[in-house]
């Protein structure tokens, strides 16, 4: 078993790192606050005599041995980086959850056949640095080691210049290939309404929803407020608004299915009594089907384009993200399905809203996720919650399904 | 006669002081370069042997003494602070065609019956500190010096804060109550495209539209981007959007007079993956017959009203800056016409679109404006251009209209 009040005091004092007045969490990928959390987390599972390993993209691997250390390991985990404004579970419940695995078999003296390794994935949010997942996504060779290092955040800093700088640009080959996975397993808050509102414990994640992220500048021409005619203006924030209803209808239309948001916007002077001559915003599409996120694509070029016209405006398009529906492994979710009947826990198969690490980690090694709800469906937000026997509930099914996989 | 070239010049070295890279002008109210370009300007009044006084909202006055020195003067003068990506002559062009009058008038030793005065007033442009025009709605008793001072930046950073850092901070009282002037002159760019359009080198400025600024504040709730349903949202964002595109068809609904814009607008979080929990932003309202302007502020609260309640935002709503259209003093305006004729230049009768520091004069002593043209009508951007000869012809009306008054 699993000890759940250790792992929740072990949440709490990782949520003083980066603690917000509203008791949430800003800790942004790469910060100092970052470092914290990071060093904290090392420190933690060097008391449990793990090895650490830091790769090239910054991701931390602590590895408990196995009788057979030729085998490869079964590794569970997730992300410690936060939205400006997050909560205290996203993505560090599956790094603790993870180490709390490894804390119950300590003190059970259970030895595992497999090595046992905890990941922390660097910049999983996307929230500095665009796109989300990016480490986990060099290590799935979803792009290449130049692209992770040459993200950067509004200022300009670079992935790579920041891992430097925090100390965390580690000499391990970022790669599966240099270190393979027997499998995958992250515990994750589902970030959404369904569990709680069905009065489920558990998510068995069987899929992913796609994703697509766009940037799109608007410029049009900056002009007085005052003696400018309303006939001609290139009203860059007027074509900005037309798209974020057009994002919100292209949304609903494929409702309940589909989500589109435009969760960012810059507007330039940004005065009062200036016309805005240049907007910058972005756009996300998730659908759990490839066709019907494909169909979303068409209809936001289409109507962008139509609205740019309209007004007189410079469009710069771009897709700078996307993956398609992901299924994870069978073998993996079987192993989740036992862990939870095991438990005696209440469950429903889910399909994940959000992006995950492990949604790399499917396209290379066999992967899983165990979700637990979250107090109102909110994430990304300051007052996300979770119910500590929630927390117990996941932290026992991950231990059940690793072990399954670790000894199979 | 005035002498353009001196003129020009002065232009010219004036537009050093926050020179950006497309040739334009960045010189915020009370920044550093807005104190050097004070500095630069009182040097200038003090080699014309003016002298000079600083009142409590760091308004300068630049006295040359008149054969009657108990007359109240007759003033020149606008503004030296610009937009943030603003141009070489708005607000600046008044400053130092009145200060070029004075030179002209020093160098053929003309002495005026009243005291002549050049007048540069603090933060006329409203876009680092709202509402525009404040030291001299303070002057014109319009607002009380608690209330200028108290003015504030996004830092939080106040007017009499910044006007003590700068070394502005005046110990004159800033009203008309202390110093009565005889008349005030204001010459400015159109910052619009009718006088270009026309082929007008003047315009004869009989009245000045009103205006209405508002302040808008939508709170929805922020969440993650991908579990959220879409039909479960409350997307602050999406409303801001719905209310922009409402404000550009209250804008065309009643063109051409109408004017309506959103400028400004700072969404939070603003992360890529994080639905907008809270959108503040700005409305700008304009027209010259204060019946419309109200019918246009009516269809703002409706409108903003129906928009939240469909979404289910929370609103706060402040209109921050009122003042109904303003007819100039018909003297005033025939010592323009009458000096456009001295002159020979082509001119037409035009409504100012913006709002300048001598609307609030003209509430309290008798007021006129001139206009010179600018290339293409445009304004509060760095692109902003005006012809040699439109310059030499402003400068020399306004040096006629003076002397008309001065003498008179
Ligand atoms: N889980 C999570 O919040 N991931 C961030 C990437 C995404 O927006 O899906
Ligand atoms: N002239 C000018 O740009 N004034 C700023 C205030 C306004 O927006 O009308």
């Amino acid at each position: 078993s699993i000890n759940g009040d250790r792992l929740w005091d072990s949440l709490m004092e990782m949520a003083k790192i980066g603690k917000t007045a509203k008791d949430g969490v800003c800790r942004l990928a790469l910060t100092d606050l970052d470092r914290e959390s990071r060093d904290l987390f090392i420190k933690w599972c060097k008391a449990e005599s793990c090895t650490i390993r830091i790769d090239k993209m910054g991701n931390i691997f602590a590895r408990r041995e196995g009788r057979n250390p030729d085998l490869p390991p079964v590794v569970m985990g997730s992300h410690l980086d936060s939205q400006p404004t997050g909560g205290k579970y996203d993505g560090v419940y599956g790094v603790l959850s993870g180490l709390e695995v490894i804390r119950a078999l300590n003190e059970a003296k259970y030895e595992t056949e497999a090595p046992l390794e905890v990941v922390c994935w660097t910049n999983e949010e996307g929230s500095r640095f665009a796109p989300a997942m990016v480490a986990s996504g060099v290590f799935a060779k979803v792009f290449d080691l130049e692209y992770g290092h040459s993200r950067a955040d509004v200022d300009g800093k670079t992935m790579g210049e920041e891992l430097k700088r925090i100390g965390y640009l580690g000499d391990d080959e970022a790669t599966i290939d240099a270190h393979p996975m027997g499998a995958y397993f992250e515990a994750h808050i589902e970030q959404g309404p369904i569990l709680e509102d069905e009065g489920k414990d558990i998510g068995i994640v069987t899929d992913a929803q796609g994703q697509r992220w766009y940037e799109i500048k608007f410029t049009g021409v900056e002009a007085h407020a005052g003696p400018t005619p309303m006939k001609t203006r290139k009203d860059a924030l007027l074509g900005a608004a037309r798209v974020v209803d057009l994002v919100n209808r292209i949304g609903l239309d494929r409702s309940p299915l589909a989500c589109a948001t435009v969760g960012m916007m810059q507007i330039h002077p940004n005065s009062r009594n200036v016309i805005p001559g240049e907007v910058f915003f972005t756009v996300d599409f998730r659908h759990p089907d490839d066709a019907v996120l494909a169909d979303m694509d068409k209809a936001l070029r289409e109507g962008v384009e139509k609205i740019a016209s309209e007004i007189g405006l410079k469009t710069e398009f771009e897709q700078i993200f996307y993956y398609a529906p992901v299924p994870f492994d069978k073998t993996c979710v079987d192993a989740v399905r036992n862990a939870v009947e095991i438990g005696g826990y209440s469950a429903r198969e889910i399909v994940s809203g959000a992006g995950h690490d492990a949604c790399y980690l499917a396209q290379v090694t066999p992967t899983a996720m165990i979700f637990i709800p979250c107090v109102d469906g909110i994430s990304h937000n300051e007052i996300e919650e979770v119910h500590k026997h929630w927390s117990d509930a996941g932290g026992q099914v991950l231990l059940h399904a690793v072990l399954a996989k670790a000894d199979e």
